[in-house]
């Protein structure tokens, strides 16, 4: 598995001349960031007497954090998996008519499947953003240039799945899939923008 | 070292309640990713016959990317063991006048090698984004996806970078030093909001 790898393993795959791991797993991997540096954020605030006030919250945020740092870290192998499968779909033979029409059928499914794992990716990334905004506002001062490489990390993430999924939306057919999805991308990127705005205003103010 | 960790293993370390690793290093590898990233573009784009026109560009930007690649990972460490310098100096003992200024002097050190590594680690970030431009423009349009990757996650490396210098100023009194790092940030601000618009624009138009 590619969270297996050393990180220097990792970036010298994505830096291969092989098509996966690539954009995909990467904004996984931002994202993964971002979550991470939430919780860590919660650990340096969680028990502290002067931050007696927010405890119930950063208790709650710690357990978001932890959930989509999960979340995410499991989504850069299986944004590759899912690549993997578009490429085998690719591959399927020609031939015969019904050899085509089941490597057409095989070819939507998995550009559908490649198309909704970035989708999920950047779900969990706006979530992570909700997350990054509060802990630079609540949290442990002392952690809040963390906070802020929170936001600005799970802001790529997001950023690089959005263009993951719009490129697997290409090769799909399905106009109410391809609604649905474009419905939600147009929602999340919304709530992206404005949570990523609201945290480099914030971050201006606490940091500099 | 961080870098020999797994990359689960890193992001553990980074969401623990150990101030180190902390966002310091994340920004770098972000910008890891962002460097990654353009090389695996000029991959996918080095010796194809229908990019002939632009093989002398990619072989310069692949040399480019394989270096900020590896001076980036470096900076991952480099981070933290900066971090860890100052964390020392405070704890410096501080009883007699002599040792007050000793301890005094080795915070400023400490402080200014902490803003300084930030400062490389957005430099090199800088320099990745004018190569992910570059291959979002001429690179093999199969790889779009992982060029616009790569401007985004090379962006959040950058902003990352640059609130871990400005922390580290806070504490710093050298004027003259103050003076010097404000400048060179304002500039590196200009050049990677501008670049990074680029990237966006170009994303657009190439994924959607």
């Amino acid at each position: 598995m590619l969270i297996d790898k050393t990180v220097t393993g990792f970036i010298e795959e994505l830096a291969s001349n092989s098509p996966a791991p690539g954009g995909g797993s990467a904004a996984a991997l931002a994202g993964s960031l971002g979550a991470a540096l939430t919780t860590m954020v919660c650990n340096f605030t969680e028990g502290k007497p002067k931050f007696s006030d927010v405890q119930d919250e950063i208790v709650q945020i710690k357990g978001k954090g932890l959930t989509l740092k999960s979340d995410l870290v499991k989504y850069i192998d299986e944004d590759t998996n899912a690549f993997n499968e578009v490429m085998k779909a690719y591959k399927l033979p020609k031939e015969s008519d019904e050899e085509k029409a089941i490597r057409s059928e095989k070819i939507q499914e998995a550009n559908k499947q490649a198309s909704l794992l970035p989708l999920k990716v950047a779900e969990a990334c706006v979530e992570v953003l909700k997350l990054s905004i509060r802990v630079l506002t609540i949290g442990n001062p002392n952690t809040a240039c963390d906070a802020a490489v929170s936001g600005v990390t799970a802001y790529a993430g997001f950023q690089g799945a959005i263009f993951n999924v719009k490129i697997n939306l290409s090769s799909i057919k399905d106009e109410a899939f391809l609604h649905m999805i474009k419905d939600r991308v147009g929602e999340l990127q919304v709530d992206a923008d404005q949570l990523n705005q609201q945290i480099l205003e914030r971050a201006k103010e606490v940091i500099g």
